[in-house]
């Protein structure tokens, strides 16, 4: 098996961009990304993409982003895994690189998620869910993860208090990251008192509907040095896994299996331990969805999670950095790109190139993206080389 | 790169499934593929759908059906390239196995088509093509393929007849596959006289809307013969490429590239030649397809596909038989599932088990998978162990 490294990034801003249709925002992106490698060709392309086909009316993603890419003749698939998507798309990168088929891969991320009206987007939303046993009765993903709240505030004595710390220390990072859909700063009083959607969860607990797309440059880790012009980033850990569907299926409403199984594979790969890890981008699609996973990946103890969002232990300066980039909370969710995303923040942190949100010496960060109420998950290490 | 082979298949039958939902019908096949196998665990799976959002509202098939399937917490994906899915998770699944990463992998396809009502499939199957030129303008899939039947029959002369002679042997050997949607035999006079759907197409040009699923256990070669009951098949060459997504973009209208390029990759990886293929499984989502892709497979000269058709140079007995199961026309097309039915179709030739449709001495078989008007393309060929 032949090592990967991560040889370039690009994303463009994200937000409601109506002015750009699903090609534009994918192909702006990608070309970002093959400038930041400086590589001339590509030899097949990944693109992580959870519902076009409602959100856009638009399924053939591989053909047609190549195609307008300009990449075309070249292999090229589009992977789904509901909000994982894109994390999925970067292991079929690093599998393809692995296995010897390819040598420079393109894997990116795309959604377009404003351009349906009414409760369109909800409901393309909800496909991510269990439509026969779930959504059939009128339940969807904010009322999922809240269900997921209230078990961990009964459980572990997590505050409604610690729910908003997570919000406004995302929006904190946000507010430093230009590419950031929301980088407003927010205050706890401000999330206790936006609206209500499922309670305990306001609005400003839930990441938002975002257009925008993510890219990344893999290749073969002994041929990074010789072509590229950044400090290329070795994939060390890589894992995935999956959970029941539903959430009423699961024992446990406050630990997501899939998460755990997917970290264990990637640290087993890695060789690493949670302690290793300098910062991490984790999947807040809601707030607690942070504090659960931040405590399934091992950097705290079951329960601690929101004690740990509350001393600021996630913060840019704390012990375990999470979600510099400002996490989907307050950079935007476009939700098939959104594993990219990640991806792109921990290149730039593990380069060095992120200015006043920069973690201090960041040698290694973790990447993980999961989908519908946490029924999968991807989780990716990453290596200055 | 770990060579790969095929330990077990399974399908049920195809048709209009209205008692069995989507994940019904993928874990029946996905648990014949097992069974068939002999194996007690999988390490990981990979699921061809092209758009489950459109026709059933549920994405996050990854989940979905390791979950039902009683697979998870393993790792899953669904992977999509429309009408091409399954063929590109076969692809997947050889490509998780030749890196190392995984063992024993699953790849299955799946498509629940009947269950939306009005113009819905004709909607859902329109987004393989451009939405916003072709789609947008009113074209659908019958119409595309008509404008490239009118180029051929313009070009080289290729007859009504021909292509009729192309249903009338497809359904001839689907007439002799239990699983096949449509048995029924059918002559050149019914299909010239059938319902114009777009000149010069009528319906018994078209393959029809099904619900289906098929599925293949893949392994590495060298652990085949030991775990195997039944004699494994080796893929000894895998292809994958694409082109423009929009008919209109192409130069001609007689040849489908993607096709091309993909063949080509899976005969240099294979060091075979068009003439060693003994039978082929190819995408006749018309009539005209099977004729345009037995030529771009290099099975016959440009412009000579109709002419081998109408001699019976592609039937069970002829010199290149092509879609001894009864292809996309007669077994039906599930659109996800197809890619994956071809393999098994090919797998169950190899081994000698198709009864009155066996192609005598079969030791090598192709498979040809493509999405849209042929925007993607898959090819895998297979050798008797």
């Amino acid at each position: 098996m032949r090592d990967v490294a991560i040889i370039g990034v690009g994303m463009n801003k994200w937000g409601e961009l109506w002015q750009k249709s699903l090609r534009d925002v994918f192909v702006e992106s990608a070309l970002l990304a093959i400038e930041d490698a400086g590589v001339d060709h590509i030899d097949s392309m990944y693109v992580g993409c959870m519902t076009s086909g409602l959100f856009v009316g638009q399924e053939h993603l591989s053909s047609l982003l190549a195609d307008y890419l300009g990449t075309a003749p070249i292999p090229a698939a589009r992977v789904e895994s509901a909000c994982a998507s894109g994390g999925l798309a970067v292991r079929m990168g690093f599998m393809d690189i692995a296995s010897g088929m390819s040598d420079i891969v393109l894997v990116g991320g795309v959604e377009k998620m404003t351009d349906v009206g009414g409760d369109g987007a909800t409901y393309a939303l909800s496909t991510a869910a269990d439509q026969e046993y779930e959504v059939y009765q009128g339940i969807t993903f904010p009322g999922l993860y809240a269900l997921m709240a209230r078990s961990h505030m009964h459980k572990y004595g997590t505050t409604r208090e610690q729910l908003a710390q997570v919000a406004v220390k995302n929006h904190e990072n946000g507010s430093k990251n230009p590419l950031a859909q929301f980088p407003q700063k927010v205050t706890v009083d401000q999330v206790l008192n936006s609206i209500m959607v499922a309670d305990p969860l306001t609005i400003l607990d839930c990441s938002p509907i975002t257009d925008g797309a993510a890219c990344a440059i893999l290749c073969p880790a002994e041929m990074a040095k010789k072509i590229c012009k950044k400090p290329p980033v070795k994939i060390i850990g890589a894992g995935n896994a999956t959970d029941t569907i539903a959430l009423h299926s699961r024992s446990d409403f406050t630990k997501l299996n899939a998460t755990v199984k997917a970290a264990e594979a990637a640290y087993k790969m890695a060789g690493v331990k949670p302690e290793d890890i300098d910062l991490a981008e984790v999947h807040d699609c809601f707030t607690i969805a942070e504090i659960i996973v931040s405590e399934d990946l091992g950097f705290f103890k079951k329960g601690d999670g929101g004690k740990a969002a509350e001393t600021g232990a996630t913060a840019i300066g704390g012990e375990k950095p999470i979600n510099s980039s400002g996490g989907l909370k307050s950079k935007g969710h476009p939700v098939g790109a959104t594993g990219v995303g990640q991806v792109v923040e921990i290149v730039h942190q593990l380069r060095g190139e992120t200015k006043d949100r920069q973690v201090k010496d960041a040698k290694i960060g973790l990447a993980q993206n999961m989908g519908g109420s946490g029924g999968s998950a991807v989780v990716h290490i990453m290596e200055r080389m």
